[in-house]
C-alpha cells in the first residue's frame, strides 16, 4: 500500500572501501530486524582501545596543520585560519594542484607563510599523513572520503578535524571511533551550527535552567541546492543524494539539539523512524543533469526524521534539498518552563521558572508570548555564552566572517582547546552520532519507516558524563 | 532500550459503549500485526449502505437546528448563528439546565424566538434527536459523546454537525461512517481551522497551483491548556488526556493540510508512524489535580505523528498541550514552487512557477525569499477564496468573532450548502480520517513507534473525486 524502496547499498565510493559492511546480517557493524524492530549491533570494544570519553591530548603551544581538500569550503578555512595565533600551515593537499596554489597565495596575502608541503592527486593525503611535522589534519573532502583519509590520518599520529557529515555509514562511524579510541587522537567532526550565535547562547540558557526540562527539539537542512550542485567536484553531492534515501546531510540540523540534550552525556539517543516523500523535483533535476531516466533518484524531496531519547525526549529533524524556498535550519527547544525557536524568526519564549502546574490563571502564563526585542535583547546579552567572551573573539568572528562568524568561533575553540590540552567542544561519539542519521534513516524508510534501534557508540558509558560542558 | 507504554484500551467513556471495539485482533474495526507492521482492517460495505462521496442533500429552505452541548463551545455556537439567516433553533439541550436558559437568553438578545424544545439531564439529546422537527443536530459535548449522539441523531433522519474530534476511536470513525452511508444523511465534523482566513487564501492559491507540486505539509495543535482544564464539565478532557497516549487533538492540524493534500480526493493517507515524549509536566499537572501517584498520565508532552499519502506525499501533525509557550497551530506547505508558512509567523515565498529544474542561477531563486508585505497582501487578496467572498460575509465574521471569525464562517458554509442541496465541505469520511489519529497514533505509540498501515474509509474509493471543491 506504501511506496517500499530497495534496500539502500550503504556502500558509495570504491575508494571509501574500508567502512562499507553494514548489511541486513548481524555482521558487528550491521543489524537484524527482530518482531517488525530494527536493531543495530553495538559491538564489543577491543583490548587495544579505551574510551574517549574526556580525552586530553596533551598542550600543543603551535599547532601545525595539515589542510586535505580545498575546494570551497576548504579554501575558506585557510583563509580564516590566517587570523588565528598559534597555528602553523605546514601543508596543502587538493586533488587538484591549483586548488593548492590558490590557498597558498591566501596564506601569503594573510601574511603567513607559504606551506612547505604540497600535494595533489588522489593519493596525495597519504604522503600529508605521513609527514611527523603535522598536529592535526583539517579535512574538507567530498563526504566519501572522509572516513578513509581521517582513519588514514590518526593512524600516522595526527588528530583530525572533519567537516560534516563526518562518515556516511554506520560501519564508517565504528571505524572513527574504534582508530580514534586505538590511536588516542583527536576526531573532531566541524559541525560549525553548534557555534551560531543564537545556538550557543541557548546552549547556556538551557544548561542555566532558563527553559526546564527540555523534552522535545527539532533540527533541520532546508536549502535549495540548485545553484551549487556544479560546484562539489566531480558531482559528488549529486551522486550521493542521487544514490541514498535518507536524511543524507543530518548533522546541522541535529547537532546543537543534541548537545542541548547532552546526548551521551547523561542521555543517548535510543531509536528512531523516518519518512520520505517520493523525489518529485529530485527526480527531475536529475533527469535534467543525466539525461531523462538516465538515474533512479533516490532521495526523497523531504525527509523527516524522529528520534526517542533514552530518557523520554524525542528530536524531529528534517532535509530537503532541492525545491526552491527558504532556507530553514530550524533549531527549536520546548521545555516545561521555556521555548526557543530559529527559523523563519528568532523567538524565545519563558515562564520565569513556572512551570504550568504553577499556574493558576491564565494571566499567569508567561511563556504564552515570545520575549519583544527590548526583553530579548537583555536575554541574550544575558545568557552570552562564556566560550565567546575572550577577548574579542565575537567582533573578530564577525570580521573574518565564514557563514556569519560561526565558523570562526569553531576554528578558534578547536585550537584554544588543542593549545590548553582540553577535551573538545564536540568528540568522536558526536561525530558518530550525529552522522550515522546518513544510513540509518535510510534503513528505516527502505523498510517502510520500521523503527530502528541505534547502535551506541559509547558501549554503554553514555550515562558517565554529567552533562556537556565546553572546556575553558 | 525504549519506552513502551501499556496497550491503549480504546474504550474511555461507558456512555459511548456502541463504538469501543477496536482492539488487537482481527475484527471488522481492528487491526493485526504483521511483519512489525500494524495493518488496520477496512471491513467491505454492508449491502445497505452506499458511498457519501459528493453527496447532496435536498435543500432546505429554512434550517431547524437542535443544539446539543451548550458549554463553552456550543453557547458560542448558539450566539453565532443569531447572525445567521434562514435558520430556526427548535431546540436546546444540555446536561445542566442552566446552561440551556442560558442559551435561551442569548436566543431572545439576538432578536430569535426562545427555543421551543428544551431538554437537559445524561438522556436529553435522545428526546431531542426524536422530534420531528429538527433538520440538523448541532453538538459540542464531550468528546468521549460525539459519536454515541450523532449516531442517534442520524438513526432519527437528522443531519450532525459535530466539533473536532468526531470521534475517538478508529471504531467511532467507522460507526460515523457506517451511519451515514446507511441513513444518508450528512455528518460534518466542524473542524473550524479549515475556515482561517490565511488556510482557506492557501488552499485556493494551492489549487491554483502557486505551490506547484505540495509534497510536504505540516499541522499542529500546541496549547497550554492548564488555564483551561476546570472549564470541562466534570474533568472530561484531562481524563481523555491522562488516559491516553497517542495526539488525541489531530484535527486543527490535520484538517486544513489533507484538505490542501487532496486526502479521499485523489489522495489517501496510507501509513502513519508517531512518537511521543514521556509525561514530564503531564504526571506533575495530574499530580497535582488528583494527588501524588494518583494516576500514571499516559499523555505525552509532546506527540508528533508522520503521515504517508498513497502519492509519496508526507504530513507531520504535532501536539502539546501541557507546558506554556507560545500558542501553534502549525500549517506549512512545501512544494515545487513555493512555500506557506503560518506561526510563528505568516510567510509565502513562490517561484513564479519555476521549479528547481528550471533555475541555472543563484539570482534565480525567487522563492529562497519570504514575500515582502506588500507583494504578500497584493497575493493574499488576490486570491482570496471564491467562498468567503459572498455579500458582507467577510466583514460579519469579524464582527460576530468566534476565533477570528473563521467559526462563523464555517457556520455560514455549512448553512449555505444546506440551504442550497449542495456536498459541504467536509463529509463523514473527512470527519473519520483526520479523527482516527486519536486512537491510531497511539497504537503505533503503545507498539514502540510501529508504523500503522491506515483504514481506507472511503473503502476504495478515495480515487473517484477529482480534488476538493468547496461547492459554490
Amino acid at each position: 500500500m506504501f511506496s517500499i524502496k530497495k534496500i539502500a547499498v550503504a556502500c558509495f565510493a570504491a575508494i571509501a572501501s574500508i567502512a562499507c559492511t553494514s548489511t541486513n546480517n548481524a555482521n558487528d557493524y550491521g543489524y537484524t530486524i527482530k518482531d517488525g524492530v530494527i536493531v543495530y549491533n553495538t559491538p564489543a570494544r577491543p583490548a587495544d582501545q579505551q574510551s574517549m570519553l574526556g580525552f586530553k591530548a596533551d598542550p600543543i603551544e603551535n599547532v601545525r596543520i595539515g589542510f586535505v581538500g580545498l575546494g570551497d569550503r576548504g579554501s575558506g578555512a585557510v583563509s580564516r585560519y590566517t587570523h588565528i595565533e598559534g597555528i602553523t600551515v605546514v601543508a596543502l593537499c587538493d586533488l587538484l594542484p591549483e586548488n593548492v596554489e590558490r590557498s597558498q597565495k591566501t596564506l601569503e596575502e594573510g601574511g603567513l607563510p607559504r606551506a612547505i608541503g604540497e600535494y595533489s592527486g588522489e593519493e596525495g593525503y597519504k604522503q600529508l599523513c605521513e609527514r611527523d611535522d603535522i598536529d592535526l589534519v583539517y579535512l574538507a573532502v567530498p563526504w566519501q572520503l572522509h572516513t578513509t583519509i581521517a582513519v588514514y590520518a590518526m593512524e600516522h599520529g595526527k588528530h583530525v578535524a572533519i567537516e560534516v557529515p563526518a562518515a556516511t555509514s554506520v560501519a564508517e562511524c565504528w571505524a572513527l571511533v574504534n582508530t580514534s579510541e586505538r590511536t588516542r587522537k583527536h576526531c573532531m567532526m566541524l559541525e560549525n551550527c553548534c557555534y551560531d550565535f543564537f545556538e550557543l547562547t541557548c546552549l547556556n540558557m538551557a544548561q542555566q535552567g532558563l527553559f526546564g526540562e527540555i523534552y522535545h527539539v527539532e533540527g533541520s537542512y532546508q536549502h535549495c541546492l540548485e545553484p551549487y550542485w556544479d560546484r562539489y567536484q566531480g558531482d559528488w553531492r549529486m551522486e550521493f543524494n542521487r544514490a541514498h534515501s535518507g536524511d543524507v546531510y543530518p548533522t546541522h540540523g541535529l547537532g546543537p539539539v543534541a548537545q542541548v540534550l547532552n546526548i551521551h552525556r547523561g542521555d543517548k539517543m535510543d531509536m528512531l523512524v523516518s519518512m520520505d516523500t517520493d523525489a518529485f523535483m529530485g527526480q527531475k533535476v536529475s533527469d535534467r543533469r543525466y539525461g531523462q531516466g538516465a538515474y533512479d533518484y533516490k532521495n526523497g524531496d523531504n525527509t523527516s526524521t524522529l528520534i526517542k531519547t533514552h530518557n523520554g525526549k524525542t528530536i524531529l529533524i528534517e532535509h530537503g534539498v532541492v525545491t526552491p524556498r527558504p532556507y530553514s535550519r530550524m533549531y527549536q527547544l520546548t521545555g516545561t518552563t521555556g521555548f526557543a525557536n530559529k527559523y523563519p524568526v528568532e523567538g524565545i519564549a519563558v515562564s520565569d521558572g513556572k512551570e504550568a502546574a504553577d499556574i493558576v490563571s491564565i494571566d499567569d502564563l508567561g511563556a504564552e508570548k515570545f520575549l519583544s526585542d527590548d526583553e530579548m535583547n537583555k536575554l541574550m546579552s544575558d545568557y552570552q555564552h562564556p566560550i565567546t567572551k575572550e577577548g574579542s573573539l565575537v567582533e573578530t568572528a564577525k570580521k573574518v566572517g565564514g557563514h556569519g562568524g560561526m565558523d570562526f568561533i569553531m576554528d578558534y575553540r578547536l585550537i584554544y582547546c588543542l593549545h590548553n590540552g582540553l577535551p573538545l567542544d564536540q568528540d568522536v561519539y558526536d561525530a558518530a552520532e550525529w552522522s550515522c542519521l546518513t544510513e540509518i534513516s535510510g534503513v528505516s524508510i527502505d523498510n517502510g519507516s520500521k523503527p530502528v534501534i541505534m547502535p551506541d557508540f559509547t558501549r554503554g558509558e553514555w550515562n558517565k558524563l554529567d552533562g556537556l560542558r565546553l572546556a575553558l
